[in-house]
């Protein structure tokens, strides 16, 4: 693992560094805030997956985390949203390829090489986090837009890996959106079945989630339609999942909206996971 | 005046602007958050004047200062560092020209015609902002690194403008220093004389400031050098003026610094405008 860079920020330390990634065959950027109580001992840790077009600094320059973090003492894990480089498969949109890796695992050609976000920050990014900073057992998760979207179906899909859960304005329902159908087609090829279990709204249908889960979601979020909120609010009905989605007047699909509420996640989190 | 764009941020509106301006003969774009309590009547301003390369953008996207103007009532605006365009002179290097205005009035070809930074920021816009915006009479000021200096220099020379003053990592005695000296002697000419009323620590000892001053900087600052804080501990001390000034350990100066004690700036503006 090699550092990137170390900046003192609210008493801890928000570093970014790179590894040479085995699930996605190249090198992969990651940040992590540790937060001054990590000094005396592991702290819990939160991953915060991140949206389409975005890296692991959009969150971390302007989402607000690092004073929340430091206040209530947990760690933040930010991933990039996928593989890059120039051997890796791209696609000149900006919502396929690099840059949009959707956390699955990849089946299809070209993608299938490299894009294995699912494997990559469920399985081998948690571990080098865990072998090399001072995190406890307690992981919590969340995300924004397509990283919300990866935080309800990781922790679905990991029973035990996640303790808390929560997501900003998340990719509700792929298989039913152009935010969706046509990342899923690529990756997992043309046969639908396949998707399903790429789906928060169907996988909650189908294997449910143990915990509570909070969700904020904007109002005005000028992709309301293609994030298709409906759905799982539906799912979260019918299901019966303790759940608390709050609905935000004047709010939009921005990172103004995520730090906005930034604070309140990071304390859902650090309740269940300090608890 | 144009809408750029108005996000919603913490129950305010966070705001990017332009107009035509009059003293830098270009359009000139600037951002405004005003915060929820501004609905029921004016509130007072807080002016944050960036450093070298940045635009409105980086502080409104990277400080945080949202939030904090949220809780105590006040707005903010972010000026632009310089005049922009085509037409507008620049030079290759990141510390001449576009993008370092240094919140002077320039009086030397090519500069003089567009870089009116001090004239812009302290009556123009000021004008503007007072026009359109529901702020009070009450305006504090404060900056970062060039826009440090900028905030005290502009504090010092329009007494009665300003009620409050801070800085973070401010360029604090730009006549002796590498982050000065060129853009003095190009601004405003070769005769060292011109220079002296645009140097914080020299203006500090002249003119003086009739209220208190804040200012962090880091301990670990890169550029720690080239601002010259020794210059203006001793200014505040020769000249017995009241002041808070913070060495903080470990950090540099990023707007992590920045972030990290954004809170403690609004409050100390807020105490004393709304007092």
């Amino acid at each position: 693992m090699k550092i990137i860079s170390e900046n003192k920020a609210f008493g801890g330390v928000q570093g970014v560094y790179s590894h040479a990634s085995e699930a996605c065959a190249c090198e992969m950027t990651f940040a992590v805030y540790m937060p001054p109580q990590a000094e005396n001992g592991p702290v819990p840790v939160l991953w915060y997956l991140s949206g389409l077009t975005c890296t692991h600094e959009n969150a971390m320059t302007k989402a607000g985390l690092q004073a929340h973090a430091a206040e209530f003492g947990i760690a933040i894990v930010l991933p990039d949203t996928s593989p890059r480089g120039e051997s890796v498969a791209n696609d000149d949109a900006y919502d396929l390829g690099q840059g949009a890796g959707f956390y699955v695992n990849a089946t299809q050609a070209p993608w299938s090489p490299n894009f294995q976000m699912e494997t990559y920050v469920a399985s081998e990014l948690r571990d080098l986090v865990t072998e090399k900073f001072a995190v406890s057992v307690h992981h919590g998760i969340t995300g924004h837009s397509m990283g919300g979207h990866g935080a309800m179906t990781l922790a679905m899909k990991y029973p035990g890996h996640y303790q808390s859960l929560s997501a900003f304005a998340p990719i509700a329902n792929p298989t039913q959106s152009d935010w969706g159908r046509k990342q899923l087609g690529a990756y997992l090829g043309s046969a639908e079945e396949s998707w399903s279990a790429n789906d928060a709204s169907l996988l909650l249908k189908e294997r449910g989630w143990s915990g509570d889960i909070l969700i904020d979601q904007g109002a005005d979020d000028q992709f309301y339609d293609l994030l298709k909120p409906e759905s799982l609010v539906t799912a979260l009905v019918e299901t019966k999942t303790a759940h608390s989605y709050r609905l935000q007047k004047g709010y939009d699909h921005s990172y103004y909206f995520v730090s906005t509420f930034a604070r309140d996640h990071v304390a859902w989190h650090a309740e269940r996971l300090k608890g």
